[in-house]
């Protein structure tokens, strides 16, 4: 019997590197983990495929998949919709593939509120002085801009304590590590293995 | 800061492999990782050193400890007393050390009720026919008492569902990856990470 899988919420301020720590743990395109993929009513950039990296649709589309109530949680960025499918994560869940969501606090409020048992991960720059070197980058922008940055993800990091687990990303390999020990150990719960392991467990107490 | 350890409750019928998982995680002897001394009233065996396999006392010494409410959990097994010192475990907990209790599950259920954050971890042999197979030995042993290591670890494996985690032992290779992964784990969630980095999460979040 194969466990559902389990739904990853994966939030972090800008300059934690969230998305190079899930591009590492997916690298090698395991059969049991996947990033969702959002609808979005933005264009298409280049090199960016339908369904792959989202679902593009238009505004009417987007509005009636809300009317539906088909979306986890939604947002309107910049002028643009973005949204979590709930069907299409169900789908995977039930396929035992554990699902990443790559969302903001205010996504992650609004998953949690639906699916209690969404495990909310939050990953963590190591310093203050670290993350504003990384969001400084090639010494391009203006203080002003940056300050700009420095401050929001001062507030993204303001909400570390609404997850679950709290990874620190000063070495990127234990990051890695750290990712990976949270994920395996969420296959490993009393209700997971329950669920997993039932015939196993029938036959250990059948007399 | 260092984080407060965590205390793990690790139980198993005869034949899960326990001791010989126990044995893989610390044999390099990680400095943040111990398993919990005992204190029996049973006779040294050879090459058994006081302090490091357990703490050997005499019963008046042992039932002294009782009263001052000295242990998490106690039992007496074939005439002998067998007890977990609080003080001990919690000096290791303080300098933050994880703690391993190979305990039953009667003694799992006295510390959950001392201390309900301890984390339990249960291990599981693969199936009926492999636990026969690691009970029957090397054939030396009748058919009746082959049957009595049955019916004790079936009544052990009776209650997996008191305990956090579940860890079938099939792959031992996998299973060492798997209570590694439970103990990183307990490392990253929220209240061990805010304990740890505090001082983190202040320089990230100050003005």
């Amino acid at each position: 019997m194969t466990a559902r899988g389990n739904l990853f919420i994966i939030s972090a301020p800008s300059g934690a590197g969230k998305s190079s720590l899930l591009s590492a743990i997916l690298q090698d395109k395991p059969a049991d983990m996947k990033v969702s993929v959002s609808h979005t009513t933005r264009q298409p950039r280049v090199g960016e495929v339908d369904g792959e990296h989202y679902h593009f649709v238009n505004v009417d589309e987007f509005k009636a998949l809300i009317d539906k109530q088909a979306f986890f949680e939604w947002a309107e960025v910049f002028g643009n919709y973005y949204g979590t499918s709930k069907a299409a994560i169900e789908v995977m869940l039930e396929k035992g593939i554990d699902v990443f969501l790559d969302i903001d606090w205010q996504g992650a409020q609004q998953v949690k509120e639906m699916m209690p048992e969404a495990i909310g991960v939050f990953i963590l720059p190591p310093s203050k002085a670290e993350l504003e070197r990384r969001l400084t980058g090639r010494g391009q922008d203006s203080a002003e801009v940056i300050a700009g940055r420095m401050a929001q993800a001062t507030s993204e990091i303001s909400h570390y304590g609404e997850y679950d687990f709290i990874i620190v990303n000063d070495d990127f390999e234990q990051a890695q590590v750290d990712l990976k020990a949270i994920i395996r150990s969420q296959r490993l719960t009393r209700a997971s293995q329950i669920h997993a392991q039932n015939d196993m467990l029938n036959d250990l107490l059948a007399d």
